[in-house]
């Protein structure tokens, strides 16, 4: 894909290694770091050198391909007993982002079929579970974007884009999709405390992208609203439960009943 | 007076001089800046050592003392054009606090009786605008409490407390009020973006205090509400029109829709 949805990659696979963009250091420096052992990529999920759930999931699944490698390396007939403490150590450094027990168990369940050298076989499928995000974050912004009727700037909190998904991004996808086709003519972005997530992220991937962005103060948006100069709230979620229900970031409630 | 109201003092008049707690340097350090001279105070009120319509006001007052004794001094008998001035000069100091015009106006008409050495008079009368600000802070303080049926938490945004009046606070002398009566038990601050008046200078009055405080994100404020953690939402105006509306700190109409 050569489009500007990949722009803004937190996440790739080169030279048989791991490269992670460092969400910390941004907005002021784009750096990529490198990891060829897990332990490594566990500790960098752990220190929030990647976010965002699906992401998180992601970059679990090409750790574990590093430690398979690893793992053959040191026994060719007990790496799949072996590998079981690097999974174990994957599933401890974010307890509470689902789509890294998700790929975890993904990844798991494949291994138990793989005769021989595991690594080709654990890379295509981390590469399936990178690609598979972003085919599904571009629907969903295709989706998304078609509800909208009137061109309008829309308000988002936090980061769900390219940033904190496999690319292009959930609620930030449906930004792209939008923006592409002329339903979405700017972004106001929460700069979100405690973390800056917003100011940090999302003002910096808008920038990336040529997305008209301004940067607010939460206390801003019932005022934006009164004003009528916000079309639509669009957030992402950490979960959605079977009613409908969502769990996000603190302000996103508060947002909700303003709107 | 000697109770706690006096904890926190932002202005006093000491040896002639008028002394500023600059409020640039807090929580971090309570240091005190001496003025003699009305150009100084000028710049203190443009560079934020002291902010809040009262306080800026009382403020000028002491600052018009300073100058009447400079341009006294000067000359005794064209003090009172060349004072102009510097009336001048505090005006454009802070061109949106309207205590600033009421206290050089209330100043300027004073002088016109004024024979001889103008300092003595002039610094009772700044005095006398200072105890009045207090008085009137206890009194709205014992007239807000008394407003609350059952004892609460309460939310509060920005800072219109001791550190922005004379001493005592508009909404946080509701807030002594209420917690010295046990009407309110404890407080949430709001931190306050983009300046973090909350942070800095709402939760350290109430450290002073002994007054239970929480500080949070804006965005944690809906939250709480959902939660009946939060009895009253207790904030200052920059203006109230005559039909009751407000106008204060950006965040404020938000918690007003939410509450």
């Amino acid at each position: 894909m050569t489009d500007r949805a990949d722009t803004v990659e937190a996440i790739c696979w080169q030279g048989n290694k791991l490269q992670l963009l460092d969400q910390r250091l941004l907005p002021h420096e784009a750096t990529y770091l490198s990891y060829g052992d897990v332990d490594a990529v566990a500790d960098a999920i752990r220190d929030m050198v990647v976010r965002g759930a699906p992401a998180i999931g992601i970059t679990a699944a090409y750790g574990i391909v590093l430690a398979a490698r690893t793992r053959f390396a040191q026994s060719a007939a007990e790496w799949k007993s072996a590998i079981e403490a690097d999974l174990q150590t994957l599933a401890a450094s974010r307890p509470t982002a689902v789509n890294l027990f998700w790929a975890i168990a993904r990844m798991r369940e494949l291994m138990v079929d793989i005769d021989g050298n595991p690594e080709s076989t654990l890379l295509a499928a981390a590469r399936r579970i990178h690609t598979e995000d972003i085919v599904a974050n571009r629907c969903m912004g295709e989706l998304g974007a078609a509800l909208i009727e009137t061109p309008c700037a829309i308000l988002t909190h936090c980061n769900a884009g390219a940033l904190a998904t496999g690319g292009y991004g959930t609620a930030l996808g449906v930004v792209r999709a939008g923006f592409a086709s002329g339903k979405i003519t700017s972004v106001y972005a929460d700069e979100t405390r405690p973390w800056m997530q917003g100011a940090r992220l999302t003002a910096w991937e808008m920038v990336q992208e040529g997305i008209p962005v301004t940067l607010q103060a939460e206390g801003a948006a019932a005022h934006l609203m009164k004003q009528g100069r916000v079309g639509w709230v669009i957030v992402g979620s950490d979960r959605i439960a079977a009613n409908g229900d969502v769990v996000n970031k603190i302000g996103t409630y508060g947002l909700a009943v303003l709107a």
